[in-house]
Order: structure tokens, then C-alpha cells, then sequence
């Protein structure tokens, strides 16, 4: 592929197409347009990526990642130490604060049981989980864990787990989603709204 | 969007989002991709871009892009001189590359002359080929040009402009492409396929 490029483009190429949304032929397009806009592109993409890999480190409270240790929402006096939101991953965190609603603190569990890849507790930061839950502060922890079926075995037993501490342990509603049309919802979701009716 | 990421991360998703082929969501997923595979991603992605910065040049003849100046294509003494090939760009080049059925030299124009966008024959390497032309070695230029009117305008203009120097002007034939099924294909190209048509 491409050989007359250089040992050096051709390297990049390969590298940009690992990246999750871009493949072989993307990620020729990509190293394309950045050799092509040098200033505008590759020189500020690097300097990010140099800061990037010489800043950006895991929490050690929450497992998120920031550039300070704890980070910015660890740190945030302003928020409230009684709620614990419990999530998949630090995207899930992004996609939570994107929402704006939620004033409390985070934990990143780092991915979800999985019988069928093999991950167990163990590999999961839930030990930590639970040191938060028994530090007295936490009143309450939300598992904002996904609604497939690995996130649900996770949240059940992380209830289970938490128990024991004596703090309320809740998750998301399950619904219809904003501006969701029933037409193109899946029956599942729809069973699940109705059972979770609520007064109009 | 994700002010809880940081400056840092969020300067490396804005730059990513601007890579053909990302927008903001998915420019976000890489950068967390990138986060999150340090060693295997992060460093060598940074390396490269590094690398490509400070060696991938613009070749002075062709005007392609490698690490050497004249690039591997031009100083290729086994490669021959008489055919000279005029591509739109790098990346044109490239996909004549993968076919591997051309062994002669290159010629980048830059881009298209296009009357909507303002491009005219001084913004792209014309006169640069024109001079190659002349030269006395090349025999024959092939325009590999796209089927766009744009294309097709800036063939006609440059088999115009390269008349007076008696080479030979030559474009790649239009007609069926390998595996595609006439139910499939435009109008136009079947029209131009079966004015082209040959004996079996």
C-alpha cells in the first residue's frame, strides 16, 4: 500500500488508522491533511499530543483523567460529597457532565463485569467503590452503568456489594428517550416505559 | 462539551475533530483511545507526527510529499522517464501507486481549475509541467484526472497548453470499472463505456 510514501508517512498512516473511527483508507486521508495544513494542523495536533502524554494522568479518587491529581471534579469544593455517580468509563463521565445536571462526584469503575471476556471484580475498581461508599460522606451512589446486559449484571452486583454500607443505591430511569418517537423505539424500552409510568 | 476534561484534552479533541473523517464525537473517542493506550498509541502516534514535521517535505519535481527531496518516485533510476503522469494530487498519486501498473515519473498539480472556487491555471503547477514537457525526455502525459467536470476542464486546458510541445497527450480510458455491475453503474458512464467498446 502506498510504498512510495516513505517509511515515515507510511508509519503515520498506520498509526491514525488505529484510532476508533477511522480505517486504512481514512487514515491515509487523515496523515494527508495533516502534511498538507502543516501549520494549521500537524504542528498544533503534536504540541497537543506531546501535553497530552506529558500531563494527562488518572485521578487517583474518581479513575478519571485530568491533568491534575486528584482532578478538577475531585477538587471541586463546590460539589456535593453525598452523591456518588458510578460509571463505566471516563467517556460515560464526559457524557454525564455534557448533560450539566449532576452536581456530585465521580467514580470511573474502568469497564464492566463480563462472564463472557472474562473480567471479574478484581479487574474493576471496586474496592474503591466501597472504600468511598464506608468513608461516611456518601449518602447515596447512582450507577450510570450502561443498559446492556453486562452493565446490568454489573450494577446488581455492585447493589449487592454496597449493601452492606448502608448508603442508598439507585440507577438511571430507564425510558423513552428525549424526542424519542415510539415508532422507532425497541419493545424493550418500550416495556419498560410503561412499566414505569408516572403521573401526567 | 466536557469542560471537566481539561484544557489540555480538550485542545486534543478540538485538533482531532478536524481530521477528515472525525467530528466532534468521534474526536472525542479517540482522544480517549489515545488516553487510555499510552504506550501502544499515545507515544508512537506523537513520534510520528514528530518525525513527519521535521523530515516529509514537498519534492521540488513532482511535488509530491516524502522524506527525501527530489522523493523516491523521481530519483527511482529504474523508472521510466518518457511516461509522465499528471495526478490532482498526493493522494492520487498514492492510489496510482497502489495499482502498480504505471513505472513512469509523476507530475502534482496541486488541485483542479475550477471557475466556482476561483482556481486558475497560476495557482497550480502548470508551468512547471509545461517546462517538463519541454524538456525533451518525456514522450507522452497521461492526465489522470478525476471524471468530474473539473477534471475534465483542467484536461482539456492543459492538452491545450501541452500541444505546441509535441508530446504525446494521452487520459485514462472511462468505461466499466473491474467488478462493477451495469445495474449499478451511472448513465453516463455506461454511454462512455459502450462509445469506448472494443472487440472481445
Amino acid at each position: 500500500m502506498a510504498a512510495s510514501a516513505g517509511p515515515e508517512i507510511e508509519r503515520l498512516i498506520a498509526l491514525l488508522s488505529k484510532l476508533p473511527g477511522l480505517g486504512p483508507r481514512s487514515g491515509r486521508r487523515a496523515a494527508l491533511a495533516l502534511l498538507k495544513k502543516r501549520d494549521t494542523l500537524l504542528a498544533p495536533l503534536t504540541a497537543a499530543l506531546v501535553d497530552a502524554q506529558a500531563k494527562v494522568r488518572t485521578c487517583s479518587v474518581c479513575g478519571s483523567l485530568d491533568t491534575s491529581d486528584p482532578c478538577a471534579i475531585c477538587s471541586d469544593a463546590a460539589r456535593d460529597n453525598r452523591l456518588l455517580c458510578v460509571v463505566e468509563e471516563v467517556g460515560s463521565l464526559w457524557a454525564m457532565e455534557r448533560g450539566g445536571s449532576f452536581k456530585g462526584r465521580y467514580h470511573v469503575l474502568g469497564g464492566l463485569l463480563s462472564a463472557l471476556d472474562g473480567v471479574g471484580p478484581e479487574a474493576l475498581r471496586v474496592g474503591e467503590l466501597l472504600g468511598r461508599a464506608k468513608g461516611g460522606e456518601v449518602s447515596e451512589v447512582i450507577l450510570a452503568l450502561p443498559a446492556t446486559v453486562d452493565g446490568q449484571t454489573t450494577a446488581h452486583y455492585l447493589a449487592d456489594r454496597l449493601a452492606p454500607t448502608g448508603v442508598s443505591v439507585t440507577m438511571l430511569a430507564r425510558g423513552v428517550p428525549v424526542g424519542g418517537d415510539l415508532d422507532w423505539l425497541d419493545d424493550g424500552t418500550i416495556a419498560q416505559a410503561l412499566r414505569a409510568r408516572r403521573p401526567a
